[in-house]
């Protein structure tokens, strides 16, 4: 029992948490920032600028205007409307996939794609640096679950050898949320495939942005609509709304509607923001220019960064990372930059998946050639 | 491994499994509404019909044009809007907390405040009938969980008394979602207080209903803001929007934000869903003609449907539950109530806690007392 007892010694256990995490540089603060903030935006995910786009916003006012703000139940219950149907259906269809399914969050899909799948699987495979969300749906799903080394598929190939009786599922990201670098697809469908193995992916920070009009790593690869694949993303990112999105055989869709926790016990995201990501849809797919714009950026970004001292991987797709000396610095060279009008993202244990800090950069079609560059000068101004 | 290889089989393995409910009636389709469906309502959570409230939509449609569509990133990082800290410094004052913080999702905020609570305590007390998020944040949080029958304080003392070395947390719905009963909040709470156990609340279908100003069950049950009481709910059902909330003393908010998981790496709620939903609370607060109108609807409906010869209980809030002869039975009404015009829940297992199935009712004050004896009527025609 809690020193005090709990209606007051739990307070203080928690204020003495919070003080070995300020101890360790640690503690988080939220900064709401208003709705023009006239800052460079290098730190969050609408890598082709379609939150504020004129089609999205205008197709998301409709639906808001003939629904309303919820959908005011879930999916299965009065939460489905025909926007949602049509979502999905575009969603299959733009992602080379047979059926999709959307959820509320992203963090919600992983959860159930990982846990449905222990239907028919009884062992884990995951990327030592897989999300919070596939780690939590590994955990949640209660399977047996062996971490692999990063980017390794001779290692997976290996795990999955010494499980020979198993039925695996290997979960990795496409593009990894904080380095940004790219998982070895081909390499590991051609381990999985070979072994009976299932190959679940979250596409969440390729989509949009990597593969034939923007359908994502996994089209990248050739793997869409491949039938032991599973592909999950965000509605949040390059889409530049809300939700998440399972695509995969018709079958496992149907399981998750019939069994997804998830999915069943959870209020449909709002018919305005499934009409705006439909809307988003439509012109990610067509933005081959945007798509350049990022392209040319992150070389950019690197030649300028590698210049100036620093060790920076070329970019898979949006994300960049450089590395910091330690987390007090991170946050005191995302401070200065913050305070200059550059938003830079700034990772530290346990956002990190081995320890580090490091400020986190993101690419964005939507801001000009004139404020990245800026923004970059400012980057390498403020470095500690 | 997966007869046939995991290539095809596994899709042959989720045919059977999908076989299988069939033959058990439990089969679940989605069925999307158009924006306008001239359906009567008893089946959705928009209990005070404020999802197309005006004043909803046009601060919805305000903060679209002003932020565009996604929050565009997690909380920490771009997500946070004026907006967001509004909402959350309006939540709790509405609930009478000391602090509150905004979740994508009701389910994620469950997950958060079950799980962030393992930081102090070593043993959860679940209510038996608790929701899915609920007892997934058991399950994820690790924790040595022990159900208690459902609304049973005598039942929580004893097996607080079964654990004396232990910090307990009792985990209980105010109003349960599927049989809407209200749990003995104030025993409850003399049980854990005198034990020195926290007790968490999930007060999302009380909340705009029950309570002063309709600020919940935990209000009205003089429980709001105490130290040892930490409340969740959703945004979703009388709010009309989409999202969900921990309130809960400033120190174990702060946790949330240093450590919670489904906080951190989960995209924020959309500024025009947290601006709609503000704008929901200014006029839930001041709305006793509605909640009026909910509680005639509720003594009414039980008087027609036991003179009908049902057995309905009067509800603690918005949501009725009448007893289905089985899930064939249960779907065959609601679909017949729905040919003719009303939409009602039809709740099978696994969303019903004791095995049974039934039509779930909810109240709704959009609806006009012309359709709303109508929708009795029809309910009581298609009856098995």
């Amino acid at each position: 029992m809690i020193v005090g007892g709990a209606l007051t010694g739990w307070l203080d256990a928690l204020e003495r948490l919070a003080g070995s995490r300020a101890k360790a540089g640690l503690t988080r603060q939220l900064r709401p920032r208003p709705a023009d903030d006239f800052v460079v935006d290098l730190a969050g995910n609408d890598y082709l600028g379609l939150s504020a786009h004129p089609a999205v916003v205008g197709a998301s006012a409709e639906a808001l205007r003939a629904y309303g703000l919820g959908a005011t139940g879930s999916r299965l219950v009065r939460g489905s409307t025909e926007a949602h149907a049509a979502l999905e259906s575009d969603l299959a269809a733009w992602l080379g996939a047979p059926a999709a399914l959307v959820f509320s969050s992203g963090y919600l899909a992983n959860l159930a794609a990982v846990r449905g799948l222990s239907a028919v699987a009884d062992l884990v495979v995951s990327d030592a640096y897989n999300h919070a969300s596939l780690i939590d749906g590994c955990k949640i799903s209660g399977q047996r679950t062996v971490v692999a080394p990063h980017n390794d598929p001779a290692a997976v190939a290996a795990i999955l050898d010494a499980h020979p009786g198993a039925t695996a599922v290997v979960v990795t990201e496409s593009v990894f949320s904080v380095d940004g670098d790219l998982a070895p697809l081909p390499a590991l469908h051609e381990v999985t495939s070979a072994r009976g193995a299932l190959l679940l992916v979250d596409d969440a920070h390729a989509v949009g942005i990597l593969g034939p009009r923007g359908a994502g790593a996994v089209a990248a690869a050739g793997l869409a609509g491949h039938p032991d694949v599973i592909v999950t993303a965000t509605l949040s990112k390059s889409l530049g709304g809300a939700g998440g999105v399972v695509s995969a055989p018709r079958q496992f869709i149907d399981h998750l509607v019939d069994t997804g926790r998830t999915f069943i016990y959870d209020t449909a995201l709002p018919p305005a923001v499934v009409a705006g990501v439909a809307a988003a849809i439509r012109v990610a797919a067509a933005a081959d220019d945007r798509r350049d714009v990022l392209l040319t950026r992150g070389v950019h970004t690197v030649a300028r960064l590698t210049a100036a001292g620093f060790e920076v991987a070329p970019p898979a797709a949006g994300v960049l990372s450089v590395l910091a000396p330690g987390p007090e610095a991170a946050v005191a060279w995302a401070a200065d930059c913050r305070d200059r009008g550059v938003a830079v993202g700034c990772f530290r244990p346990p956002s990190t998946p081995d320890g580090t800090s490091r400020l986190r950069l993101t690419l964005n079609a939507g801001v000009s050639d004139e404020d990245f560059t800026r923004a970059l000068d400012v980057i390498v101004e403020c470095a500690p």
